[in-house]
């Protein structure tokens, strides 16, 4: 997905959010020290993962934050970086469930942890519980657990009044709490003896990355900004984008190098992970050869399975369906005051108009 | 370990933050019916582990609270869940890294998760990561985190004032955070290639339970109560209960027998797990037995491992130190005013009889 081109102001101040931080992961590296030098390797793959990438939750917060003319009080770039701490945090566990070995282009946290254990502790591979990939697992586990209870602990060091900050941390645990259980039926309807409807497929799909990566940022900014009757407009907009992010995203997995995705494409369909794509093309004709394909496994199907996506028309679907969220969003945005700026309002344009060109394959 | 004989009231307490706990799953139960009927299985796993077991940690909130002419606000008896479930969150997460089948007599919540993968969505044994191990696993990972963050999500719900929630938010946060540095040291000082010296192992094993089992919900206590002041003596009372606690569990996983300890008790040593009591054994003449026999991995050598870890004088040096730790938590209690009235200092030394009681083999 292209970053945003427009809103540098907002932009600017995310990578305020970023360098905040990298200078909590730089203060947690420190005192881990102390105690061992062991978490070094870990903490360090951590801060790789969740300092990458667009950084558009924290983006997010910002924009809705909306205040155009400065200044940005510390408790803004806390909790906006506390957004991409928790990303973060998702991605390093999504990895493990998804037995993904790359991320942004680098080892994930579990497979760098797995190679250190082979090479540096001489560990060989096996099946015995305490073998390489279980240390791996277990050790990025941990490490995407402590990042989601640091993105509270951010929050609580924000300098945020003591209710705004109750009211973010239910925020963020509410939105935590919906992506795990998007996570935990994701897997769920991707096991071989399981038959997932196009809705429901939909609905884990949608709560798996929506409410924290859209719908909490955008709430936060109102509530750090004392706008707190905007929540219920701004989770509506939020709702309908990370829909059409999601889909994009999904797209992406199938149709995008490698190279451009920094994770193996070939991944979701490995694992025969029931995305609203894959449900939507298993409703069609296409259904019996894919499901062939899929079962056998063999990636340079890669190929014909998106040659299969696209003529049985769920692509389109899949498509005009995120365009229409998009369209949603747009009225939304246009027709109430959540955001009360014209600054922010192009900002979040800017981020919209960004999903929609990555909407095609 | 034996339940504490005393401090029925604050006992009762405690079983009514298990009560408010229970009716916190209850209502999570009716929401996710809402979605899905297929989280339930594993939310009744979660439930089980986490309304289980002796209630210590609710316990020493209530205690430390220490309000014995009553009444009991709301906030003390949900931060008291808060700390129960905390537990249980880590119980789920420290199965899945300790391969654990059993715990409480029951199936753990991934050995639950993999059975129901086999046995109702027909997954067939195999080493792919789309096999039914890594399904139960990934589904133990996800219960454990979200009972996390439902720990916090408690917290806020308490109803204590903001700057109270935000400093127990941080309490609890901080705690956790120990917790995983301390479970991952025990993690990597396992590595067959890693050699942690005696005090390394402590540490870890200090970490990785006093703090959130005990110095946590003793200064939570202290925080309802607003006597912000007790904090540093009842993190050191604490403290020093917290290591010899964690003594006794380490001597019970070794030579008690499972259907006491509702768990494998050669868990620890087929994994050869780093206690401090086999890291004290390991720097005696019993060294290459012990590495010999656990190297091997045969369960019917556990007799031989308890004969070496009482000959060598290893279960004798742990012991010694531990009653040295809770003579100085009695020294606290008795000398400091960190729990002001004489009911709470008798359940707390009530508290401490029972971890002495354990103090054998």
């Amino acid at each position: 997905m292209s970053p945003s081109p427009s809103s540098p102001m907002f932009r600017e101040r995310s990578e305020r959010s970023v360098a905040y931080l990298h200078s909590r992961f730089a203060e947690t590296a420190d005192l881990l020290a102390e105690t061992t030098p062991h978490a070094a390797a870990p903490l360090q793959d951590a801060r790789e993962i969740c300092t990458g990438g667009k950084h558009l939750r924290s983006l997010l917060v910002h924009i809705a934050a909306d205040r155009p003319s400065g200044p940005v009080p510390r408790c803004d770039t806390a909790v906006a970086a506390a957004f991409d701490l928790l990303h973060g945090s998702f991605l390093i566990l999504d990895d493990v469930f998804d037995a993904d070995e790359t991320r942004r282009g680098r080892p994930t946290v579990h497979a760098a942890a797995i190679a250190r254990a082979e090479n540096e502790y001489g560990i060989a591979g096996s099946t015995d519980p305490s073998d390489a990939a279980h240390y791996g697992q277990s050790v990025a586990v941990l490490t995407g657990t402590a990042a989601l209870a640091g993105a509270l602990r951010l929050i609580t060091d924000s300098g945020a009044g003591g209710t705004t900050t109750v009211s973010l941390i239910r925020l963020l645990t509410d939105a935590a709490g919906l992506s795990m259980m998007g996570e935990f039926l994701d897997l769920h309807y991707s096991l071989p003896g399981v038959e997932a409807g196009a809705d429901a497929v939909r609905t884990a799909s949608h709560l798996k990355t929506s409410p924290y990566s859209f719908s909490a940022p955008l709430v936060a900014g109102a509530l750090l900004a004392g706008r707190d009757g905007h929540t219920a407009v701004l989770r509506e907009m939020g709702g309908h984008a990370g829909a059409a992010f999601q889909t994009a995203n999904d797209l992406h997995s199938v149709f995008s190098s490698s190279s451009r995705t920094g994770k193996s494409a070939a991944g979701d369909l490995a694992l025969g992970r029931a995305t609203p794509l894959l449900t939507a093309a298993r409703e069609t004709a296409a259904r019996s050869e894919l499901d062939e394909i899929l079962a056998g496994g063999d990636p340079s199907q890669l190929k014909r399975v998106r040659e299969l996506l696209h003529s049985c028309g769920a692509v389109d679907e899949v498509i005009t369906r995120a365009r229409d969220d998009l369209a949603a969003a747009r009225t939304v945005l246009a027709d109430t005051g959540a955001l009360p700026s014209p600054e922010a309002r192009a900002a979040f344009a800017a981020v919209l108009d960004g999903i929609s060109e990555s909407l095609h394959v």
